[in-house]
């Protein structure tokens, strides 16, 4: 039940001849990270094949293109749900034909400098199609007069900053890069032909090489180039350092599909063990713990268990959703929830409920939720957030509202009670996400929840 | 996971000036009962308005059909999804001018002579367009020279025997009906409007009159034929008695949404009780519980409560499956079942798992559940059904496969467990069954698992 | 240009072994019969097969549904565009299963008393899916007990009044039957096959055999029943005397493609004919003849060779123009006929002009176009119809504009030369008229100019 | 019944607040010149709103699009058919973001050293989204530090060579700009709106000012380029002389609408011209004149008209023709042919028939209309072509068939005359079609008859 969605999900195979069909597999898997526009480029002999589209990756893609979509190699994309004018130009992944000949690049995170290289660029002469940060990108390669590719990636990785993790397909080559931060995952796998030779399976998350039946062997490193060609596969770094990583904490508070493992850790464990911090730092009497479903259900399950406290379904939720839904003009009361969720009166009626969800954003969908459990008849309503209040919007890659509409960066913990309507509210400390994410191995950017931005933002903070 | 389906919802309302809207919001809540196709027919004076299609109440209706569909009353159904022909004949409501006025009829059962009436009215120059049941009883209705419709009703009462609850419109009327028996659900429920007055609303579930804020009053009684008109509202029995109900129990096992209440008894907690019965019967050695989502989760919720051992999702459902999905051409492992369902070895891995599910009828999904459970590394697989074994088809509506291919009409318990790979395997018994959906205040048809089949199967049984 | 729309086309053939294709290909050539819908019937062994939709036949059919269509016999039809709200139950072919097997029926004409047919079957308890006559048919077809086909159809024909050029499908044979006036055309070829052996083709206009390259050999007789089965070819009469046939003169003035030959006479032929007549009836000092594109052509060609007076296209029609077409809020001067006809002012110029259409319905139409030659600079425009002025609807299968709507039926000549704004105005006479098409040798029902119905109208005129 | 197609049409249009609704109606005028893609820019304020798509311009365009292109000016654009990977990117107006502001450009004709352009601007670090020829213009103009628009627009006039007819629009300005040969038309009209304000409009054709109530005013000169802003008009001359224009008299024999006007003359004064030219070559003894209908019918009325010979519509043109078609797999005599045309054997039988086309390009098409008239029972065929005979390929924006696919490149007159069956053949003369289009007044390009191109081809002869 969140309104925030993460900027795509990347994917990549080399040595497979059903390269298309996999990547369709691997974006499939990860239809969760991006909603709006799927496209895959394949690389057959050394021409590229592609195909994109507005929608889910069941309705971009059918026989007929998957057909054509031949080749040894790919990658792909999906794109979150967004509005705007011109979406087929801004769907990926972007292909341009340079002098050293065809690529294609798949981007999940976000170029926080893009609008000054792509002024620059402008003044330069460059034309520009669509009106997303990847873009900027492909001209900065383009622009580059060497025919070392992979030199050409080192250089202009000196030019941006921010959160990338791309695939990239050139006319010999499938790519994998981080940004040396390590914002947004990206994973290596390997999976075993039915002929004995091994393809090598780029994914956002591990969920994409599970469904394929590829095998997890490590995450690309932060500030990592790591490349495979007919001859072999390589690895080095980008020339760039950075105090400490800053993997999004985000990936595992939501994001995320549970059963992924990302930055090194299951994000099903991960949330539980935020629900059980939760139910360790803000523990209540009651009767029952229920999720919302279906982001919240780990973490009730932790919470529960640590407290103690029966787990139930409380709410159904309806999977049946589709895009558009047509609303009658009489008010029906709390209809734009219930379309989805349904409390069960005969668990809430005369008790004292603990309703644990993951997070909470603008807060008005938390107000329809608790009125929804209140009217089915529940005595107490304890509401507890598996995350601290969300402050700050990202900028790096995931599309939070802007932060006047963050109902956290200007109420406080006691007037966010009021207003959703709870007879308690409690919020996962700081320390404790970071525990339940296990930060101690790992640095994780958590500025969305403590306005600690580990890069400059070049104003975007400001407009 | 199940292979088989339902025989449809209905709907019905009276009272209403968006009435049209409300038949789409309460078909929209009963979805999982029919995804084949939709209709919905409107009263407006005395006219009748219909929109029918194929697919998904979202797909069948937009705006511009829904602004058309006029009307203070109106019916509708979902039709369950299956190959055919004609299948936009087949769509219901079926509709007919009458003499004595338009009349249109949504249904939920299966007539059970059906054929033979048919046949005989053939013979009498009746002409049918489609080949469903329903039909039959459009026909009888319109060959009975009585002006007085609910006379015509008791009538054709006489004729039919099986499974049957209508919703039916005429010129004048909202009218439920219901075979004596009662194996299908239907309920009556009361919608407060904004300007005070009250609609009557027919459903098959109560999960639809939840989400358009009506209040459950009472089940249409098995027998009874309801109605309600500009002057009020009526209540009539069948003048056919049956020695008990025959409500059929796959409701509670599989077949409605677990935020319903079924013949009187909540779904949910029914599936709770069927595991928490499992529990006891067939207890195991085991470490942790967990449910082939989403089907087993209530039960599996009941096994764990009921056995002290931790419930886990040890495999997470992907929700963005669409009804087409193009499959690779060379292999890949369990590649069939892991597209909706994936494992998560960092909870399985050397574990000894209770596996629930509802109901097993085939074997073959089992099989690969289990197979896959095992790749993700669990020690023991304890397979553990919440119903008996399958061994009879269901002539009452319910789309189960034929005879043959029920895994349980010719193997043993011992032999399905060798066949589908557990360590050990348990049904819940019949009477664990009935105790949980509370059989004693209540009759029940469990034909499909007893072979007692209520009523005369008129030759169907052979075919 | 004109506002009225013929009653469908019908085809039929037996001993093809792609008899669906070739239907498709002969609906494909009388298309202009009919837009709105489009079906086909195939006869596979003893099994019907079916497809029809609303659209062009390009629109309904494809590779997919004509590969469905097998058998060795076929019946097709295209059903002319109107409005309404069952379109798709009133497509034909119409099927039904009767007691004596399957039978569907194509239908071309109008039966003047379907209405008290259809209120006594209802009263019988017969149901309607749709709203048109020909099920009325069927019907009287499935009520009736024999089992002998041929002798129910002859049955049928003594209840039924009015226009009827059927072809019928049963589980064995193809049947051409015609009602005793001959109002609408209906002809019957043979085509020969690769393989040496000879198809029966049926059609309504001999462009359909034409294009398949079938060979003409007669007209199926007023009052005739033919057939074909594996056994041989039948014919018998209706009993049903009339003491002249009443051929639709409409056929030859407008409906017919100007390339078949109709009642015996090429239409283009007769349209030439006509055009001389009116040079000979209504000459006019002018500079140049021009036609109302496309359906003016013929009878303009033929004035111009009558009277010696160059002929030029002074108008052009723009072809591509689809079913819907999008006009901007400001009023562009003639928009609506400018979109389809565009004066040449290089033609028209100073000039003295004789335009020929083929007639005038409600006169709005001829009053844009003399406007739209005016305004391209022509100093007299002498407007000429092939036709007498239409005084009366058509109740045999012509869906003319009710009789207030047709100008002619309460204006003078005089009265409409003004209303349209020609310097002079003349039709052909019927005796003219009645010349061209040769009706010494054929009797023509011209009551749309004349008010003399050949049939009782059962108060069809009084509606 | 050509197998060559036309590189576009153009449309432009200032000052009228339905600029998009007219742009609309432009295109639709204009659709004969491209059937491919279709696509408007508006300017509304400063900014563009574009919908561009692939389909007629009925297909393309609905109300909801059009209502959301709101602005003053507008350019427009109708792409040819072919077949191609990347359609969409290719489809025009193309559009970009240059330092002066955005830019859109609309193209009909073609830029010969395209290819050597492009490949410089890819080695500096350019950009291709598509693979036609006016991508490079766009790049040509980003490139150009300077900000005075029509300066970087004389300036890349410098650089590319060939045949350009644009219509512009930029965040200030609509722009029509001609190459200085004046390859391909583009005329200049204006429009009186109902508040009184005059609108200029810019079309390919006058056919699209027509439909719109345009008044044709002048043609944009050969070599100008033409504005206007808010402030007024202008015009300049692009410096860059040549001896003398080089008008496409293939507009005149085949492509343009017979109601446009074209470089000056009428198209449809030009056919006839041509028909009578070729009667007074190419005189033959003979009963009747038939057209090869549509491209046939002017030039066969002059022929007609000069010869004395009777004019008939010998074949009946079927304009329902769809784009796709599905065909019977046995075989049908000359069925490709007889979808579309229909020879009528009441006119042709034992006629000696002169038969009239616009130009032969392969010479198959010609051979199967000669066998269907013949089958039709003409005792005599003459061919006759109101062109000479193709025999080169076409550079400057028609899409011709290779030189190789030409049958006049390898064979004699008589050696065509035998391949396509006639009885006599002959082509009009070059002197003879220059004569009919008024050549003295203007310079005409006939490179496809006489070899002789007007311009360096850059090697495309080569390819």
């Amino acid at each position: 039940m969140k309104s925030f969605h993460d900027e795509c999900a990347v994917f990549g195979i080399w040595g497979d001849n059903e390269a298309g069909r996999m990547a369709y597999l691997g974006l499939f898997a990860q239809q969760h990270r991006g909603q709006e526009s799927s496209g895959i480029v394949t690389l057959n002999e050394k021409e590229h094949l592609h195909h994109k589209g507005l929608g889910l990756v069941g309705e971009v893609f059918d026989e007929a293109s998957l057909e054509r979509l031949k080749g040894h190699a790919a990658i792909g994309h999906n794109r979150y749900s967004t509005t705007g004018s011109n979406l087929i130009a801004n769907a990926q992944p972007l292909s341009a034909m340079l002098f050293s000949g065809p690529v294609a690049i798949a981007h999940n995170g976000n170029i926080v400098n893009a609008k000054a290289i792509r002024e620059e660029l402008i003044s330069q002469g460059s034309i520009f199609q669509g009106t997303n940060d990847t873009e900027v990108v492909l001209h900065l390669l383009s622009r580059n007069p060497t025919r070392d590719f992979i030199q050409n990636l080192k250089d202009s990785a000196q030019k941006i900053e921010g959160a990338y993790s791309f695939t990239i397909l050139t006319g010999d080559k499938l790519i994998a890069m981080r940004d040396p931060y390590g914002f947004r995952p990206l994973v290596l796998g390997r999976r075993k032909l039915e002929n004995g030779s091994v393809s090598v399976v780029i994914a956002s998350e591990t969920c994409a090489l599970d469904l394929i039946g590829a095998k997890f062997e490590r995450e690309i490193e932060p500030g990592e180039i790591f490349w495979v060609t007919h001859e072999g596969e390589y690895s080095i770094k980008i020339e760039k350092k950075v105090e400490k990583t800053a993997h999004c904490v985000f990936e595992h508070v939501y994001f995320s599909r549970p059963d992924s493992f990302v930055f090194g850790k299951s994000v099903y464990e991960a949330r539980k063990a935020m629900g059980r911090e939760l139910a360790k730092e803000s523990a209540v009497d009651a009767d029952l713990v229920i999720p919302v479903p279906d982001s919240g259900v780990p973490a009730a399950l932790g919470y529960s268990a640590e407290s103690g406290l029966p787990f139930e379904l409380g709410i159904i939720r309806n999977h049946y959703i589709g895009r558009t839904f047509i609303q009658p003009s009489q008010s029906i009361r709390s209809f734009g929830v219930k379309i989805k969720l349904n409390p069960q009166s005969h668990i809430l009626r005369g008790k004292r409920v603990v309703v644990v969800d993951d997070s909470l954003v603008r807060g008005t969908t938390s107000q329809k939720i608790i009125r929804l459990i209140r009217s089915a008849g529940a005595k107490e309503v304890h509401f507890r957030l598996a995350s601290p209040p969300t402050t700050g919007s990202c900028y790096y890659g995931v599309d939070t509202p802007k932060r006047e509409q963050l109902i956290a960066s200007h109420k406080s913990v006691e007037e966010i009670r009021e207003f959703i309507g709870a007879d308690s509210l409690a919020f996962l400390s700081p320390d404790g996400l970071m525990s339940a994410v296990g930060s101690k191995e790992r640095g994780f950017c958590a500025a969305c929840f403590t306005g600690r931005y580990p890069t400059d933002l070049y104003g975007l903070d400001k407009e």
